[in-house]
């Protein structure tokens, strides 16, 4: 707009100069006047900061990431700069997945891949990010739109799909798969999934790419009358996948008979939301940056500001083939992890003497104790904590087998890790 | 914009027709064809929504309160709409107070009053709200711009001051005593001050402000660590004000000592921020539109997910004179608050057997049993629930008493109002 505006003014410029006729003059100044006049306007559209190379620590107002370089100074964080090399994938742009990109970008993470096929309405504008100006765009263009401006040193990509058609899916698998971002890194392109929609075929179509890829991920969700809500950590093989058991739910204490009514359109909250947004993505950089105890479920009923916590562990009956491979899998997969689990103790119980103040996270594994979180099987329903119940699914029920009871539980892996522990310690 | 170029577009009009020399005609079009481009630019430019009347039910996607108003059809709250007869103040437009705006306007609330005396600095942009060309604006003057933006319909005042000064304290408390918004509202002229400040002073300045006013009020704060946050509702001569004991804060369990090293500047997380203006939006929501239960006190440890909760009594020996003046009437008006409750319950009583299901919002009474909160006095410092600990302030700590242990409770209201609904039932 700027160059534009030029332009036009050394157009105005040259035509007066060569002006014969004096009377003329008049009406060129004074759209050189109006010129002067959109100027002005025009410099308040937004301008971008520019790229930053690193992440400064400095403390100064000018520089965006001091406050989260302050996190790796307090010893929360042991290498907050890590964060650029992750890459994140966020199905579902509405109110949570758009607030967790919020959230992700202004924390600098590496690269977003975004998933959304639906557009930007005024019916959006009671929760969090979108702006009344983008109504009518997609909700991955309007969320792109405002991330660039926001930290530029994000990797942006967007996908305009529906993940529960075939197309769909396959683009999904394989912007999962691509691992150009980076190329020496294990697995699949993208070091965790959070998964924002709002309905059960979208959770399945993500459990099954992600039960395939071996991708760790985290489902989210808010209940229907906007007072509830849930994260959740799902790592095929090691917990219960989405389709191990019907969904796990907060209870609202609201009589389903009322919610139900016929005509009526889900309610939503800005605050729900955006509280279920903050737990997932706090969750996400607690994964991501090693810190703190990373929650296997946490639910939020916001009538009595209550906070259901819980782990599941996978049902060996579970109707997903790559499910059961993965349990598999991950049954064989035990002694080297152990192996492994020990040779880290032990290069960080060196460690710990050398450096005896917060040198490292390893505090953290008496956290876990503290927290008390009750462990229960996939598919028993009578050993759910207080304020969950368990959503029936509306779609495929019938494809499920009947529950059964899980199967003992193998070796609690974190038992062993504090009995190797003791032994080194004594 | 718009204007300036249709009125410019014309002028070129005329200038076309009266030109004797063709030569000049040439020129003409170059202009007019910069204007065309012009004005195709200026359309990417914001376009606001216009004011509503009404809030609207229907279900439609330019409908911006159709989720909200599910919430009345939903049976969670009583009366939607009534949301915008509500003024709520909202001291410290930071990391917290920022996001509470948003959401907050995005709910229709009917007028927001904002104050802060800080500029938007590029190092605010890990947390939620300010872009990066909002940098060098005054927060309450950026806040004005992107929530006019957002919903038009709230009446919003901003104050670039600071509270803790004289002068601003002086305008802090005409504002909140200005009722033109609601001229027969009882009390001030505000329904409830939130306090979303990062500092000592400026918490103890609301703090004498509300007890002067008889304003409820809550508290909100997140550690410098980023960590850990609260929320904490305060009704003068009910519970405790903020003088009646040293601060509560959430245990992050991280070392003081690494904390408070020099030249080290507080961190912050927009999760954390996030998460604590989402619970006390929440809270704001249940305590104006009556529904669920209002926390008295809650806490967010981040690295644990642990959410401790409490309620504190005044304390009797406080040193500010506002709150034992409030302590004093608050004891005097028991039996007149009695009776009134008493009336309350006759009424509801009779409208439940009208309307078994939902008809209002009398089960909420059951869910405070649920949640079994810890009541504490303010001063007793061995009587905190596990989690919790006091942060001795930085400033004038020798003009508290020392701590005594607090009167014996007095009779409690929800116990009476129990008792008198069996007695009712019976």
């Amino acid at each position: 707009m700027e160059a534009e505006l030029k332009d036009m003014w050394n157009d105005l410029e040259s035509m007066k100069q060569s002006l014969t006729d004096p009377s003329l003059r008049g009406p060129v100044d004074k759209l050189q006047l109006h010129l002067e006049r959109l100027t002005n306007l025009s410099k308040s559209v937004p301008v971008r900061r520019s790229k930053v190379k690193d992440m400064s620590a400095e403390v100064v107002d000018s520089n965006p990431y001091s406050r989260l370089m302050a996190l790796q100074r307090m010893g929360i964080v042991e290498n907050y700069e890590r964060i650029r090399e992750f890459s994140v994938a966020i199905v579902g742009i509405g109110g949570v997945g758009s607030v967790a990109a919020e959230m992700l970008t202004r924390c600098g993470i590496g690269r977003l891949l975004l998933y959304d096929y639906d557009k930007v309405e005024l019916a959006n504008m009671n929760r969090l990010f979108f702006r009344p100006d983008q109504v009518g765009m997609t909700k991955t263009d309007a969320a792109v739109q405002t991330l660039e401006d926001i930290n530029p040193d994000v990797v942006l990509e967007s996908y305009t799909l529906n993940i529960t058609t075939v197309q769909g899916f396959e683009t999904f698998m394989s912007s999962l798969r691509n691992k150009s971002f980076s190329p020496t890194k294990e697995g699949s392109g993208v070091d965790l999934v959070l998964s924002c929609v709002d309905n059960y075929e979208a959770r399945m179509a993500v459990n099954q790419a992600c039960n395939e890829l071996k991708q760790t991920w985290m489902e989210s969700g808010v209940s229907e009358d906007a007072v509830s809500g849930h994260i959740q950590l799902l790592i095929p093989g090691e917990t219960a996948c989405f389709a191990c058991a019907p969904p796990l739910v907060v209870a609202s204490g609201i009589d389903e008979r009322t919610l139900k009514r016929e005509g009526v359109c889900a309610a939503s909250l800005p605050t729900t939301m955006g509280v279920v947004a903050g737990l997932l993505v706090q969750n996400t950089l607690k994964f991501l940056l090693k810190f703190g105890h990373v929650s296997p479920y946490l639910g939020y009923n916001s009538l009595k500001d209550y906070f259901p916590t819980m782990e599941m562990r996978p049902n060996p009956q579970c109707s997903n083939v790559a499910c059961l491979e993965r349990q598999k899998e991950f049954i064989i997969a035990k002694p080297a992890r152990d192996a492994a689990a020990k040779a880290k103790m032990e290069a960080e119980a060196l460690t710990v003497e050398e450096f005896p103040l917060h040198a490292d996270n390893e505090w953290n594994i008496s956290v876990v104790d503290e927290v008390e979180i009750e462990t229960v099987g996939a598919t028993s329903s009578d050993a759910l904590p207080e304020g969950l119940v368990r959503e029936l699914p509306n779609a495929d029920e019938s494809q499920h087998p009947p529950p059964v009871e899980p199967a003992a539980p193998s070796l609690d892996d974190l038992e062993d890790l504090r009995r190797q522990l003791e032994a080194l310690n004594s």
